[in-house]
């Protein structure tokens, strides 16, 4: 590789401590040319399906060769193992809780490999913070060029969850659910346009759809058309449905947040509806 | 350029999502040996003039050849325009919507072009996140040294605003404002020495400043110079005019925050005052 | 060196202003090559012990020859002084207020220098924001090679703390602190296996840990061993005792935070104290 080895981070070690600082140590310590990006530290704590949804959607932008550590590890210490998960363009480093779940989803051929050469660790290994004992340092040897199969076997029986999907309800209704609000409130579903091609087509059926106690019969195409204080549906850049607003916290404005159910009727279940 | 291309990022995507990570992954992508420096991603949702001062605060210590990209972007898929700002040492990347306005006011020559090549974009383009599909790769391809001119037509119609400047409100009252509070909790307002020379100056004028229901009648020249629970005025290092407290937050102590009033009022208008 | 110089950065100045930004651009100006790494940017708001904890806990892991920032610095502007510490390994830049206690206290050879050299600070000087008009152009100079001897002369007299140490209270009772609260509400306390062999040994006594309104009768090796609900002690990965809880936060568990008391008390206490 003619540039810098590139190392992304992704963690739910917040940046109120110096945990991230240690990590990046000692990846510089091995590594001093790696270039070390932080792809988010506020994954929810112990979230782990938060974390596979925040390296899923970022993971692709980054130039072949990189190296992406993601470490939600409530399991810290346990028998669960550390792993590489190696496609044709990235490796990640990572426990064996599921958190690369929906990076195996997206992937054609991935191959992943149960880490066991210790001499990679740092040591003495605490019970209580690989990413700093372990993560980092396989993440620094891999990026200096060490080969994947020299870390250990290759496994299958990996972990892996499948995120929650949308689900019909009756003929008439899909039930999503908000996998996350984000920033600007904006309430982030698991539906995509290929989940509801009904409402997302250039003629879409007539639809509302239900979220909290709010509903909404319109998907706009940029935030700036919505009226203040009105709650629309957009399609985000995740590529999900989103409920939001113009300049404003949808999620306030619905008064409800992570796990809300989220219902797409349409026309005749809205008559239907109606007719209760 | 024999080192590395700096390229900067001011946003309002706080650091909660992935949407930082997205960006920086666009940009290695492109620009595998760019530099990314996080200038600040807690600019207030949606506040164009908060992304103003942010930027306008931290640019010009970096070094010649430097890319701000500069996103707070609440019509993000609209028809306002992508633009490429450069002064004489350094190039930024914004939408047009005011957010480089202070930039304007603080370099000579400038020239502003209307990002249209579009193949410079990445594609498919969302209508949501256009950091990540506009912004990020235009400032990749400027530091890796594609020259301006390529990505658009110059325009002398971009947006400017000012920035609400002090005002007189008679001949003894300097009005001013408070444009933001800081991590400290100092009140940073938008008086200059040069508006307020009188206060300013080697042997000042007696003054009292009043900002929500305290009144400061002494600047101070450090921070620790503070009693306990004192309110007191400091020229800040923003080179405004700060109310601010020792080990202490001033606005907590005010109870007051940003776009609070703050008055300056001379000797003159302090007997008069007092006389009501 | 081969490597890119690597600078890190420590200090209260949080991440929602241009502080951090700024700081980062007089590095690069000077030395646009060097490596900028944030340990942390929260530390609690004028809290040196709190910086001096961030800075002990992540600076042995960088590599030699890197240059730690430390600015923690209610002071600034007054007569304290800025310094350079200089260890076999690294170089810190700080102010003089105690912020590199406890680096002194775990590396044999140490040289302070006061810093006195004024063509290295930038103009004009400010007499708020020390970290980016002094200690960031010293950095910057000191990581491009410039001899430490070079900006003033060593000094003896520095300021130095000693951090909090656990005491006996009587002959079965120790009494220590909660030094912080991390992000996932562990109470890291001041008590090392070393203060208190009898709990940490293979085969220790009976004991309990009374903190707040809790007693923990347990060290659990790994947080995933807890019960829902149960508040454990565990050796954390700082090298002290922490008060934890399984996928919870043990600081709410219990009730409180940073500063709480921790009494661990052996069975003959436990006994003494059962027979009140």
């Amino acid at each position: 590789m003619a540039h810098r080895p590139i190392i992304t981070l992704t963690t739910d070690f917040g940046l109120n401590d110096h945990y991230v600082g240690a990590v990046k140590g000692v990846i510089l310590d091995i590594n001093p040319d790696a270039q070390i990006i932080d792809i988010c530290h506020s994954v929810q704590a112990f979230d782990v399906l938060d974390g596979a949804l925040s390296i899923a959607q970022a993971y692709s932008y980054f130039p072949a060769g990189t190296v992406h550590v993601v470490v939600v590890d409530p399991g810290v210490g346990t028998a669960r193992r550390p792993i590489i998960l190696s496609t044709e363009r990235h490796h990640f480093v990572a426990p064996d809780n599921g958190v690369l779940s929906l990076i195996y989803g997206r992937e054609e051929r991935v191959h992943v490999r149960h880490v066991t050469g210790e001499h990679y660790f740092l040591q003495p290994l605490s019970n209580t913070f690989h990413a700093r004992d372990i993560f980092a340092p396989v993440a620094a040897y891999l990026a200096k060029g060490v080969d994947s199969e020299k870390f250990g076997e290759e496994i299958e029986d990996f972990v892996r969850f499948n995120a929650p999907r949308p689900k019909p309800v009756d003929q008439k209704t899909l039930r999503g659910v908000v996998l996350k609000v984000d920033r600007y409130g904006n309430m982030i579903t698991n539906i995509t346009p290929e989940d509801a091609p009904m409402i997302f087509g250039e003629n879409p059926s007539p639809f509302k759809i239900v979220v909290g106690k709010r509903e909404v019969t319109e998907i706009k195409n940029v935030y700036a058309d919505g009226a203040p204080g009105e709650v629309f549906a957009i399609l985000g850049s995740m590529g999900y449905l989103e409920i939001s607003a113009n300049r404003a916290a949808a999620a306030q404005l619905v008064g409800s947040g992570k796990g809300t159910e989220v219902n797409i009727l349409l026309e005749g279940a809205v008559a239907a509806s109606n007719g209760n």
